[in-house]
């Protein structure tokens, strides 16, 4: 049973109270919620973990090496500079997905730029809350392919 | 039953053969095969076209406005510079996910900039094959959204 | 009697239900038949050509090397990087103005530069639909200056 | 009847001189002759000003707003600097039509960007002389538009 | 009565100490003391808040949401990269404004950048501490027309 | 009794007229009223110039050498491309406080930049109105206490 | 025998009428008799293909993969954006020399970046027909150093 | 004998005041005086003009057009984005000489660039007062050469 | 006695393990414990510190303005973004000493650039684990100089 | 008979041992001696130069002007800088072709520049020592063909 | 009596031959002619160096320390790169004056910017043999300034 | 025992006169012996070469190949443009470390950047003359490292 930790990154803990037009009006309770039924179909068991601080983020992918099998991120804000949670990520050598929830090539310029996408798997973005799904599929499905 | 229609472009034909160490070994017949049956499942009804021509696959998207409910699209080397396809997909008004078998961000720098993406509901890259599968879901769950 | 071609370019097939905001509610068949009056007024004998194919804008600019006297064009977001456009236009030496309905400078940066204009006597934007029919009186009296 | 303002900016007092190459041979003053005719066909009011000072034109401009109804401009040199201008046009709020006699865009690459153009409704640019008379026409028709 | 939270980055602890040819020789205790006192005045409540991480000023910020109606911050070196400081003052949805004690547009390039900026109401710098001062007078006053 | 001249730039004199959404609905006239007001209180001499010619405004700065003690002033449109204002305010050497009444870092990109920035004390941006009664107490502040 | 495909890009078919002063007064047809000269020296087997339209010589370049052993080719304009050629040239993995006729290095800046060189073995430029002629030398000696 | 106007851009009227560590302490009025009684050496007849006003300046170069046989021209910071004051030179078509008292290689970067050297004959820099003198000498020596 | 802190910064605890080929395989403890006995032989007390946490990082460079003479540090990632990081050892005024494992001039291109950098006395890259105890060295030996 | 000097730049001596990969392992002498043999079937007289330094390479361009015909030259690290060798090459005015063995476009980026192309008839890059043989043939038929 | 090295960089050996419609006719040595008649009016002694090798032009500049007093240098193509010449002329810590032949603002983009001219009192271009007597004039003047 | 070549480049040979206050007040010489007794300690074996020219710094790195077994290199002024000098490391593939006496990252701009890092180990700055004896020890302990 695969185990996946979901990492969301600054200011997600305000989604549903924050800009909806933006991210829309779900909670992140309950993305989560949702996340966890999908990891039940999928059999794999996710942990959570939100945090504003960009080191809290390298400390839980840090632990990542020894508790789980894969890595699903929104890096929310820190995607455009934080050149340490790359470091972090591509240092633990967990196969990673990053998400977004909006569009980021739909808004400011800078938003296009993700200094973490290259040592990932691939990016999802502008999918809303069914783009954490997807990349659960995803996930799942790229560590069973090495197993087999 | 919504429609969609799965648009590959230039080279895609070649899937399987191509660079497999960059695009996998699976063909694009084969990738249209596994999507007609994820299409058969979701109830939607899928089309497919390839073209390593930007005025073919502008006068396909054209079509679609009368044809189809929303677009899949993998637009290939033309994601880079074709405002033509861009402007294409902003005119028919269809709900449109942009697909990358490979992580564009972690090749070549030129491929990480999408012209096309700011028109899209959003973009998916790096998941391989699963890629086209996930968007597709996305897709019909967005539709069946607007409707409800 | 003059001969003047008019092109125009991808997804301009489309216009009056394109982005009416941006484009108008006109099609390109009124377009094409109130240019058809204005050409009997300056009794100049017109030609339309529309496609959403490079190769094919390419192939009539070279046709009208035999058959016409100038160029009236819109070449819709080929404007931006259709060098082989601007080749074609410099080769077959016929005066050529490049028209836009909408003001090409009061949208997305990338569309404020044409690598086009260069070879063109000049350049309308942004006068809509009377924006053809003033490139036609121009393109007009710039060839019978010639003659006289 | 509606009133027009026309402005020309630094150095166009010595049209007809002025490397005639580039420019042309006509005086400025014949433009306004011409361009006095065209205006009586049309049945609107011209008003002409020149002048090589920034805040000359702006001041002009200002008084635009209770005695003309639109605006026909060629900014000279100070096309491509002057936000001051830009801010006028905007700040005025009518009509304007920038003209240049010149193909900015065969010329050296600084004259090809413009400030102005963004406020203005579109731009005519290397059609010479005609290029005035036809940015007039469309201005007019413009107004007559808004009002029908 | 208005309640403010006033919020200082990375390092500006060290006042008084610090450079003090750029930063002036003041502490932040007694800036702190003088803004008290013209809150006072003003009567309006303050909080003070200071830290050197990142996620503790976003922290910070999402409280605010709760327990203040405005925001001053000064962002220390913030300023030139925390975008995810930047969407939390945007997410929070507080009227903010932006102090610097030193003039950032007379220092290293750099300095002259704001990444929050564009989501404050405005900026103040260069006026040493009574930019603080300066900022708290507009934030109340900003209030009190919003209610008024 | 400190002497301070209050300088504005282009197209400030159409304040409460031009683009009220950005610029506000009150007069320049009425400004000039509420700073008068405020520097009786601060028992400081004020005197205003308004002017769209850039000329005339480093004129008036020049002038200021003889006759005033600190310069408040909003270069409008200038703030981003008048380096001669700049050396004039560098060349009488009187201490000078910029204001912009807009925030110039949520608007065109080109806005966000002065060249004005870096010879002034500070500047005060977003403030609107109540930016110049700021402006004004800070520079009488940093006047007297050089005197002291 | 090798076979070699020569492929020449958008607006070559117009050779020896075309701005002669750049491009030489040599048809492509007489220059397409004089490879077949050369090849029937080199005891090779030319193919020759000319197309003003990119999916064109996309779908030539694939066809190569099953019936040539090399390329020669002349992208004409396409050299400076046709991503998709790029990777058509990359996909088929053939032997490939790129040519051009003009010194693309002494011409307008945009003409020196070729996007299709990377892929290529080398590319000769500003020979004249004697470059095809030299290319195609190149081509037939390292297929032969292969095989050897 | 040869007629000079010698013409100094804005705040040279301030010289032997400003900055005495970058512009030395001498006044405009005694530069002046030097260049009469050079000037009286050489046997050509010298006018000045100082303007803190772009168009003046402009206007006295128009003016030069009759009256003068070159143009030796300090335009102080308009030399960095002043191109209409480039393109009077230009328009008025005398040889002209652009001078700057300080090194403007060793200040600002934006002091490095002219808009103005490209259409004069050359440039000196950094010579303090004798850079007027030899502008002068090699003025007046273009001139004689130019009738020989 | 000279006090030195050592100062790790994000994902240096997983030297050892984190792509070895990059940057060795030596634990953080082992270079420590090397540190160590340099330290001694040097006669000088050396403090350890690693963090992810920027503000931490931050903080511990404000301490040891109290309780070390100067600083030896790797800021890791943060070398390439973290103005704050560069503020702090400018605040703080002790000689520091920034340390780079790897040779980021042969990397990816961002790592080339550092923002701490021109606030240190120098810099050592590329050396590994050696150039810690070079980079102690040489601070031991600039403390004594200052000293003496 | 004609005559021609071929050059080869700085680390060419070092060919054959020299990164193998990139360069080949023949080494320049023995390329000198295909030359010959190719040079007396084409009845040209062949010099060959080789040096590290820039100048004096400059020195035996301008000696050529004395005693060659025509200039083959791989300028090696030289293409990408000495604009002092262009300027040469323009000065002595004989025809001269650029060689490199490697194909710059699919190396470093700076690679891809030449300073020197402009100046030459063309430029032959990735074909190994074959690319001197064919730059050596098209340099005899340029210079056959302007005596004919 | 002062002593001043005259300096001429690569190529300018071949003056009177090279390019004469942008250099001129006169040789480099009816130049130094010229110049030593100048140097005797001016009671100044003057040692001439011209060399295509960057390092024996650093060699002279260092000899020049112990034997001069100033330095008139023409860097020819070097200006625009060698670094290496800029340190020297700081080294020698020489009062040094930099000339150009042509209007090097005139020509290519690249040629408008010096390396070498922010190390030097100031830069004469564009006024032919003349600027290298200008240039002794002003040298020697500025050297017994220093003195008197 | 191992051989070291430690090479100086451009004006390196002034140390000690040169800008002391950058550079120290050491001359080559006194470096030189001291690195000599820092080698015979190290048990290793040092050359000393210094020249101003580029292409003697490329000869003695080319006999470095057969008769040493590593680098110290201080580029100088070489450090930012002389690809040749990159080049001529990688070619005799012997370890190389770059040494800047001063930070090269406080310092202009352009200076930041060096062509040669690349290639090397790593490289060592603003340390001053200990910078060498580090970069010594530094090359001893990783040409061991190799043989063991």
């Amino acid at each position: 049973m695969e185990k996946i930790i979901v990492i969301n990154g600054p200011n997600l803990n305000l989604l549903g109270t924050r800009e909806p037009d933006v991210y829309g009006s779900t909670t992140l309770a309950s993305i989560e919620q949702r996340l966890q039924i999908v990891g039940e179909d999928l059999r794999c068991k996710l942990a959570f973990f939100q945090s504003n601080h960009e080191g809290a983020i390298i400390d839980r992918l840090h632990e990542a090496r020894e508790h789980e099998d894969g890595i699903l991120i929104n890096p929310g804000a820190f995607t455009h500079y934080s050149i340490a949670i790359r470091d972090a990520i591509k240092a633990v050598a967990l196969p990673a997905i990053e998400i977004h929830l909006s569009n980021i090539h739909a808004r400011e310029a800078f938003r296009a730029h993700s200094v973490i996408a290259p040592v990932c798997l691939g990016q999802v973005c502008g999918l809303g809350v069914i783009g954490y799904e997807l990349g659960l599929q995803a996930l799942v499905r790229h560590l069973r392919n090495e197993k087999e």
